[in-house]
């Protein structure tokens, strides 16, 4: 084996007191960064090995001192009261009852009561302003309808950011609670410039200043009752933002004023999973500039001290999305991705700037993210990390990054050998893959893949959050499956469709619920939008539809790309109408039953589809003509190997690809990428086990035998 | 035993060819009455052998000829097309495409035309009548928009009626196909009357006219391919009421003219599931006064002979709804109803008419309603006929009919020797029973319950047809299992809500899914609705939601009763909300947790429900005290002796009623009713096996050995 691949493009966690881990590590793992983490220190011992170094910050969290003297330059948020039912005409309501009063404290000042509200919910409408006081803590109504339930709506100040926040509740840390201040605050900002500045010139070794993140963090509402301590989570919410300075800047820059039901939107709050309202967008829009104006200030300084700014995509990322439409012009030098999933390393490996590297999991943390033992007692890191690596590794193969690395608390590693040696090969794998891809793009079928939902390319690849946080989402599976396949992806908005986007895309996907985000809801309202995918299909196209595709209400149809479909769901109105019998068809690919749904409520519109897998009955995956182009209808889709394999299939026989000329194998658990200027054929064996596969080429089948989560290199 | 009770009050079908038969039995079951059926006729020795005579007819089915001559006096229907893609600027469409030719032709007379409509259904919009032609079957449009989907919403005749249809397509039957006369046409009207006139003087021996039933059948729309044959059904629709001539009237009366759309309802037809529109109200009132005043000269010729007008509550039933507005003024002397449920025997014993007769299942036929031998190879019709009796027979025990029967082709029983032990023994327990009730009602627990929907009293106990043609909708099992029990029943509208109904009723009942007919649907948007509920629950009553009770979308909540419930559904908007982790606590009555549904997506709107019942972590049934009452909710409810059981003491539980009150067994299989006139307990055995149970009286426990299925007359 080459030398070159046992060194470079990795970012190794130091740790002062353990040098000479850390060095050893280093040395193992190949590593040309030294960093930092959150509750770890480098030493002069490290920081002078030789090593670049990168150094965390998390710019709006370590000012407590500065927050104590300001409190009005913390941050903020809505918060709306629990619904009160009025049993006579006068009501009182404490709002903060049920919130976490470590997190939240009433914001009762001048400038913020004006944006409280007081909602009768059963009418849907505000209490007027003189029918409520507000003193100590409680809101006082009057004029009530009886048996109407009220809720008061509410500024509040978030005092404990919300990491941290986290890591105490969770590990029961006792070190002070840290603030949080927000750069809208003129006195904050100028602070925090000055802060920065100061941070450069104190710590001359660092190479690069590593953001962790920007200034707003995911919105994360804690309740007091322990029953249910997380009243809310949402990754990719702009609740945390606010403020009466931001809301006043909104309504002079825009010319209309937001209130607090903008965001407090009936008790349910603007949920990413769910279409936005025009002023959520514009309100989004106001956030992303000004985040990106204040990141491009703070990315100066450090560049002006001869130092690079890489920025961690995680925490308070809000109004930093990747795709969105100011983020290269930042001036970021790096985008660092945390991973479990492929998914993350494409939506990494594809944004708009110079370095992107991924930090992998597990972090070196006793417990990981869902509480369960990593390097502790009972936790097997090394299987961890191979889980994770086979979820990248696919991904990696399509579209690569520039640097690896991890984080956390490297002394943890002692006595878990096994997976200092998974990193070890990782490394080595990555360096290989990288190395092929910097020769040129691997081969990609002639089936271009446009991923269509309300965000477009904003959120492409990712919902909100990590997979496990959005698993109960058909398309988060969908995205996963799409990461490591050997075709093009790209994510559209309904817009984008609308004014001919799909002019060079094969297969379209739309993959979500009746009324979400991912389905569409009311964006299926527009003709347009259907009658240019109507087209698309009749010409040749294929319109794969998964769960409540097109889904709207109003239409004589459910989903509006039924007759595309030849499937429709009944929602109670089709009760009385006869279904088709229809016998289950042999599929023209390799069919995965496990992920499909149960849905009883489906019905095939005129008889013609397919029906390629049932439940009780009643089809749950079709496959439709219509024109010279397909509808393929899944009722549900789970990420697994056979469903990705499935998936695979289905694209390739909806555009015409076969098998041979991707150099596929035969196997779902070993896949293959195949790189063209180096004739050098990558084959992934996803499984634990030694496995035997055979690989479809242009030139005839090639067997292989591969170990267990092997990463072998052919040349062809 | 009594030999008052081995005669009368029941009615038995006669047939020719088997006089002694007919006689025998009719001495064995005690019958008074003897009866043709559909397809049997009865000798003169029958006739003659002094029982009083049932003949039935079909008023509007046996008239071919008359038919051929006047084939504009045929009944109609609207239908709509297939929908069409338009590829191009024109489109040809074939309206009768799919339908079944032997049941519909198109109506293209000058007085039809105008009726017909073309939609463009991706815009929800009507094609203007100057652009589409008609000739020879075909539809021709111009000017559609490319990739739009059109139909043609057509007027037709129906050339075979329906039930004829249906047992000629079911038994392969070959005689002429009957057609059926609209009794809204001047000459098939004056024709029908003296028909009728004619028919009364000719069977002098018939002292009951038996009808069955009136005018126009429930809807039933047979397709061309037998993958499909049964298109659409719906027990309770009005489809098949229209004409040009019905319409015209309509409008002249109503101010405003009706189109096909108002029956075409975006292809989905008026489903009686569904809400109605106000048209649909309008056109069900207009309707219903039509079929009374015609079907009054009827049973004022049927008088005038001297003879009493029964008339059977199935097949063309339409617009005669036994709590209909009119149906009292008609003058029926009988209403008759055949039974498999014990909610049919109630729907049938509270009309308002003189004699209440329950026709039983099995219907003396080869086969049954779903296909299965009964009086044939392989069929066990005395196990089928004890099955229906435990439905009924608990039913009869709170609120008894006037006579039972049978009907169909008597000789059909020789060799089946149980099942005539079996009628002979329910005639009988009926007549025991019968005589009871006429001492005095039965006990009823203070627990007086309202059923409340969209159509309130006019579909008391039924929704539409028979259980097993609405056995998905909760409504139905809970009305199934309420029509046996000790409680009081009723069948309220929200309008009959909102004015005040609740002033004598203790539970209410909501249970349905989200926007049908038996949930509420729009309904719900009512805040006065709302706030009497809320009002009502405060004050000590209960309120139990099945399903998706209250549910509207607008709201801050799903189910507008989430409040008094406790629970609520997330529709997708509250994905990122925390969910209180709730143990399940103990019932305070018998828990029947098989019947509950699975729902992923309810969630605890405060932690202050009692979790009953569980599934994966989702609560399933709750109980939640609001104010001085209940709020109890249900994911689901399916009809067993176990969950009657539980309905029953939850009830009890709500009002505060204690078991022993009412006499009530230890067992979800013994039933009982006290009838205090007579100091009788009525013990009824459910199983098919022997069986012991304690009764819980005032005066203490009562230990009893009951038969299978035996009926126990128990002196207190």
């Amino acid at each position: 084996m080459d030398q070159k691949y046992h060194q470079g493009g990795f970012t190794l966690p130091g740790e002062a007191g353990y040098e000479q881990l850390t060095l050893e590590l280093a040395k193992k793992w190949g590593a040309d960064v030294i960093r930092d983490s959150d509750g770890t220190k480098l030493s002069d011992e490290i920081v002078k090995a030789g090593y670049s170094i990168y150094s965390t910050i998390c710019i709006i969290r370590q000012h407590n001192a500065f927050a104590a003297q300001h409190p009005d330059s913390q941050q903020q948020t809505f918060l709306c009261s629990q619904p009160v039912v009025a049993c006579g005409d006068t009501l009182v309501i404490e709002p903060m009852k049920g919130y976490f009063a470590e997190q939240f404290q009433l914001n009762d000042s001048p400038d913020a009561m004006p944006y409280w509200q007081v909602y009768d919910r059963t009418a849907n409408t505000e209490l007027p302003r003189e029918q409520w006081t507000y003193a100590d803590g409680k809101v006082t109504l009057t004029g009530c309808t009886p048996w109407h339930e009220y809720t008061v709506s509410f500024l509040c100040w978030r005092i404990w950011e919300e990491i941290n926040m986290y890591n105490h509740t969770t590990n029961h840390w006792t070190s002070e609670h840290l603030r949080q201040l927000d750069p809208r605050h003129p006195a904050a900002w100028a602070y925090l410039q000055q802060w920065l500045e100061n941070w450069c010139v104190e710590n001359p070794d660092t190479n690069v200043v590593r953001l962790t993140s920007l200034f707003y963090n995911f919105v994360w509402i804690f309740g007091d009752d322990l029953r249910n301590r997380s009243l809310y989570c949402d990754w990719a919410s702009y609740d945390f933002t606010v403020s009466p300075a931001a809301l006043n800047a909104f309504r002079d820059e825009y010319g209309y004023a937001l209130t607090a039901e903008d965001f407090i939107n009936g008790r349910k709050l603007q949920v990413t999973h769910m279409p936005p309202t025009r002023a959520k967008l514009d309100y989004m829009a106001f956030i992303q500039k000004f985040v990106a104006e204040k990141a491009k200030v703070l990315v100066d300084i450090i560049h002006k001290h001869g130092k690079l700014a890489y920025v961690f995509y995680d925490d308070s990322w809000v109004g930093m999305e990747p795709y969105g439409e100011h983020f290269a012009k930042v001036g970021f030098d790096g985008l660092i991705k945390c991973v479990f999933s492929g998914f993350e390393c494409r939506l990494c490996a594809n944004a708009e700037v110079p370095t992107h590297e991924l930090r992998f999991h597990p972090y070196l943390f006793p417990v990981g993210l869902g509480g369960l033992p990593t390097f502790a007692e009972g936790g097997d890191p090394a299987k961890d990390a191979w889980q994770y690596w086979r979820n990248v590794r696919r991904a990696l193969a399509r579209q690569c990054v520039d640097r690896i690395g991890l984080g956390g608390y490297l002394h943890l590693t002692i006595g878990f050998p096994e997976f200092n040696d998974a990193i070890e090969q990782m490394a080595i794998d990555f360096r290989r893959i990288k190395e092929l891809h910097s020769h040129g793009a691997p081969l990609c079928g002639k089936c271009r893949v446009a991923v269509i939902h309300t965000w477009g390319k904003l959120r492409s690849w990712t919902l909100s959050g990590h997979f496990h946080e959005t698993d109960k989402h058909a398309l988060i599976h969908i995205n996963e499956a799409l990461s490591g396949l050997p075709v093009e992806v790209r994510y559209l908005s309904f817009e984008d469709v609308e004014n001919g986007a799909l002019k060079d895309v094969d297969v379209v996907i739309n993959a979500g619920c009746a009324g979400d985000a991912w389905s569409g809801g009311d964006a299926w309202k527009s003709d347009k939008l259907v009658e240019e995918l109507t087209r698309f299909v009749h010409e040749g196209g294929a319109f794969i539809g998964v769960k409540e595709p097109s889904a709207v209400s109003g239409y004589h149809t459910h989903f509006r790309m039924a007759h595309v479909l030849g499937i429709d769901k009944d929602t109670g109105a089709r009760i009385c109408h006869g279904r088709w019998q229809q016998p289950v068809s042999p599929a023209p690919f390799a069919l995965c039953e496990s992920g499909l749904g149960s849905d009883a409520s489906l019905y095939l519109t005129d008889g013609n589809a397919a029906v390629l897998s049932e439940k009780n009955g009643v089809p749950q995956m079709t496959l439709n003509r219509f024109g010279k182009g397909y509808g393929v209808y899944m009722s549900d889709f789970k990420v697994s190997p056979e469903s990705t394999r499935m998936l695979l299939e289905m694209l390739l026989h909806l555009t015409g690809v076969e098998a041979k000329e991707l150099y596929l194998s035969d196997s779902a658990c070993v896949e293959t990428s195949y790189f063209p200027a180096d004739h050098v054929l990558v084959v992934c064996n996803n499984r634990e086990e030694d496995t035997e596969a055979v690989i479809h080429t242009p030139a005839g089948d090639v067997k292989v035998s591969l170990k267990a989560m092997e990463t072998r290199m052919v040349e062809m």
